[in-house]
């Protein structure tokens, strides 16, 4: 019995939604064990101390996951005019594990919009069943122009795109990156990669937007030779970083 | 405008789904060009000839595709309850590159059966849209005891499990299977690595099953640290091997 409490550090009982599953669905009772997650890294053990509808929490035990992963893996892509398939994309991401999604809007979008609150649940539940303790920040729709103007924190900026100019295989940079990475560290503690991807819409980038991206030091790469749809693409990138990472 | 047509070399005509989808959706006229995969291999160009509800081919350039790649990935899994999730996966197996799809019934798992016809669709639209030249095999649900029973053609087996037992962890076993490839192929031509992994449901397989698979020499392996739905695990390995063939 997983719940998630994003506010337990200063409020220790189930938010209402949490509440309502806890006692209509489960139908724990008063005194029942119960496990928490605070989406940011910590991870509790409580018991329910029932008070009329409200579910008041009795923490027990304690730990704090203080790092998220050494790697950090930022996506922003353009989200595909079916919505589930991104709701797909997003469940699969943070299975496999992600810290933060951006959503662009491109040239050629086929979807303006999005309903962050959606994708939000989509992210937590996702986050529950695989007994992640980190939850991936997922931010709001921005035009493509304005990410690319966004103070990078990420130190390893890739462009995703399928025109038939030089592109390197991200597989292949990703695996040079942490060998070069492993030596380092070996010798003086350097900064692990963090990586930030630009995948585009079902229609690709524009020769533009390459362009622009390429100037904001993005380096162009292939995902390989099969031709994926957006959102296979998404999880392509994420698994490539985990199955590499992996390796070392 | 891409056709699945299996039976092109002895039957120049689109078959009646694909007719109709040609006509009524398309609203392709006499004379109009199109594109057929066979499936197989085969890839063509063919001016449309109609003849009442009819689509005749009039094939003017054929390309084969003889091998379908030099590796072979067989996936073995429980289907989910939930028949959607195998659908995605089925798809997404399909964009990166799969040869083979079995159905397992296993110990604990929650569907007892496929519909073989819908997942045969769900393959062919993923191949169109992939513009791969190659549909995989899809079988028919069978019990995990016979499935054991068969002759292997693969000479990789793998058994995915949760157990806390000794497993190594797949993405390294395939990396090292590569590495020995690609020295050995060097050499003398050795045959390439093919692949046949056991995916169970989402209550994992059974300590009976996992012990029936070893002594039929499947390697228990771990998919990494994170917990992964089932669909999840099989987008994985997929991708673990794509990605790593990449490499080299």
């Amino acid at each position: 019995m997983l719940f998630y409490t994003p506010n337990i550090a200063h409020n220790q009982e189930l938010p209402a939604e949490e509440s309502v599953h806890a006692l209509r669905v489960l139908r724990l009772k008063n005194g029942d064990k119960v496990q928490l997650i605070d989406g940011k890294g910590g991870f509790y053990e409580a018991k329910l101390i029932l008070e009329g509808k409200k579910c008041l929490l009795n923490i027990f035990s304690e730990k704090k996951n203080d790092k998220r992963s050494n790697i950090y893996t930022h996506l922003a892509i353009a989200p595909t005019k079916n919505i589930d398939r991104i709701e797909f994309m997003l469940e699969k991401c943070v299975e496999i594990g992600i810290d933060e999604v951006s959503f662009l809007n491109c040239r050629y979008s086929e979807r303006k919009n999005i309903k962050l609150e959606r994708l939000e649940k989509v992210a937590i539940q996702a986050m529950k069943q695989s007994l992640k303790t980190f939850l991936p920040k997922i931010n709001e729709m921005v035009d493509f122009d304005k990410f690319l103007l966004r103070q990078n924190t990420e130190n390893q900026l890739f462009i995703a795109h399928l025109e038939a100019t030089e592109r390197k295989l991200f597989s292949k940079e990703v695996y040079q990156l942490f060998l070069e990475n492993n030596t380092t560290n070996q010798q003086n503690n350097a900064s692990n990669p963090s990586f930030c991807m630009l995948i585009g819409a079902e229609g690709d980038f524009s020769t533009q937007e390459i362009e622009q991206a390429k100037q904001k030091n993005y380096l162009p790469v292939s995902l390989g030779e099969s031709r994926l749809r957006t959102e296979t693409a998404g999880i392509f990138v994420c698994q490539t970083i985990e199955i590499i990472k992996q390796l070392f």
